[in-house]
């Protein structure tokens, strides 16, 4: 089992703070994610150095959730007996004291969708994390939109949804977008980092919402760490974006600067206000 | 809800009215595909300009071919659960006339694959799309062979094949191979672009059957809807071969060349007759 | 159906002829796999000149076993009914005489684990292939440790428990690190190849049990098709890590390599004692 990590505090702005500290403690993060994103979430928490564990079975997904420093929930592609594994694992996450992160992709799209997101949403999740489209319906918001995964609002339209979710769910709510916004209800916090083409990548999103896990692990305030979780894969993808030549040179170097980014270049290019 | 796409037609040598229709339409295309392929498959359709969705849980598989443009099938790993979501989905989308196309992965191996593809069969595919051996083995044919999903036979051996199956059908037929052939049971007509390279890189035939999805979104003639598909694939395959240096980097380069990939060049170097 | 391929036995520092037989007989290898690993999986099997095939349905799992030249069966994310499949693929294929590998990822972690790699043990595998922590937990050693599918102690320690567990299960074990080590309870290899960063990519592991099995179908002598297996996985790593410039670009960069390395090259680079 690994220690379990020492969480430190760090200023809005000083995201490097966080990433050195995944770096130096390896969290391990439970990952409860859509058959698409696997991968890429696995690889995204290994690049920074954390342990990335995908465990969702009934059988084994809350015993698991009382050894992982963090969990991810995203219910991308569910079956349905994984939403029993999800709200068991996210249930024994609380009852540890581990926080975990609940992603509502394209919630608005089914009512399958939506029924799994109600009974994750009653089981607190520490960060909730969804595009423009995916928070306003989560929020219950007329006019939502939403095309399959992908946004059709941009997050401005979603700065009020964000807030009355953050207050009614207790919850750190995350709206990813051209500009990223972050609020617990109270604070208000917005990411400039990032680049378009991100989203011509299926589960870059979802990756994030991993990458969120990590920065629970080691950051105790959930706040600082969502908002760092955005800084760090916002520089990354800028960087990346120098040499890439499309979506799919995109995606690899995404994780090479994901593994090269040291804590103090996070600091000089983070764009968090 | 994105707005329903209004289909064009045009000539089976210009490919390239299709592909402005998808960068123009954005089209919302569902996916019910194998564990191996839903990254790639996500990620072709997104380089084009397309939005994937791989929505398969019976609780909201029929429900989401409603709201898409087109659904794709895949059998390549089925689960029981899954097999009749298929089949609702794909009555869905008859019911919605929305196009759908039917890939009979490995059919010939086992039992279980057989009675799975003559169910969705049954549900009357806009196409279908498979290599020389799955064709075969799907119109009933003696001596399909196929190695797992890879084809023993060449595309000359079943035209004659694919033939009858378009005409019993009511789909039209696509065999993929060194030379490609598309059959409606009268037209005819083949295309030569893509790279043998390609089949060393697993689920490149099913990342094809989602961007035949794209393509029936928008071009209301399925004969030409997936004629068009293969020539896209075929010639951003070209391209990505002239600087891969191996499978594992012509799948990332075939990715950036179908998001660059133009109309105008598409049809000069589309080859299709 | 494929031709049955023809075993060769080789000197176990030359790998090259198993090498050469893989690219002259292009086994068909079955993998029941997990979602994080099948992509590379696949990919890798490709890239040598393997037909991969990823069954894993409980109406087929068994049936295909008995076509496929080897199987390989990987406990990473198992859902309850693939266990079956599991077992009765292994069954399968041992009555027909084929070899089989398991791979038990993350074995200590929870009680799921441990009773399903108990299961597939009591089927008899040919190989049994993990790291350190996984091959002390398999044989049931007090304080194996683990993060999740990561080791946390060298193979060092584990080479009491790889002989233990040899000779009690009668498979040739393989424990993978820094340092690789083969043992079928007698004889003991090592194997010095290979580069630290692929532990920063997902299912790296996964991919080397499933190119063990496309060893197993070709080479007789299950010790040495594991440890040309390690070899050519290890050097086709060494060259990828020339020109990498992160685990995003060394996973793409291995697939290239696996796909050009030649029989001669592996045998002057192989480092196997």
């Amino acid at each position: 089992m690994p220690s379990s990590p020492m969480p430190s505090s760090s200023a809005l702005d000083r995201p490097g703070a966080t990433l050195a500290a995944i770096h130096a403690q390896g969290p391990l993060v439970q990952n409860i994610t859509n058959f698409v994103a696997m991968d890429l979430a696995a690889n995204a928490l290994l690049a920074v150095g954390a342990s990335p564990a995908m465990v969702h079975a009934p059988e084994e997904a809350a015993e698991f959730a009382g050894i992982a420093n963090a969990l991810t929930v995203n219910l991308g592609t569910m079956e349905h007996h994984w939403v029993d594994s999800a709200e068991a694992a996210a249930r024994a996450a609380q009852a540890a004291g581990r926080p975990w992160v609940l992603d509502p992709v394209a919630v608005g799209a089914t009512g399958f969708r939506r029924a799994n997101a109600q009974r994750l949403l009653a089981c607190r999740p520490t960060v909730v994390r969804g595009n423009a489209s995916e928070i306003m319906a989560l929020a219950g918001l007329e006019g939502a939109g939403g095309k399959g995964a992908d946004s059709t609002v941009g997050t401005e339209a979603a700065v009020e949804a964000a807030g009355d979710l953050a207050r009614r769910s207790g919850a750190v709510v995350v709206v990813t977008g051209a500009v990223d916004r972050v609020t617990d209800g109270t604070r208000q916090a917005t990411c400039a980092n990032g680049v378009a083409t991100l989203t011509r990548i299926t589960a870059a999103g979802c990756a994030l919402t991993a990458l969120t896990g990590a920065c629970l692990a080691v950051e105790e305030d959930p706040f600082l760490a969502a908002a760092h979780a955005l800084a760090i894969y916002g520089v990354a993808g800028e960087m990346a974006a120098v040499l890439a030549e499309g979506p799919g040179s995109l995606r690899w170097r995404l994780l090479d600067c994901l593994y090269h980014l040291q804590p103090g270049d996070l600091d000089m290019m983070a764009r968090l206000a």
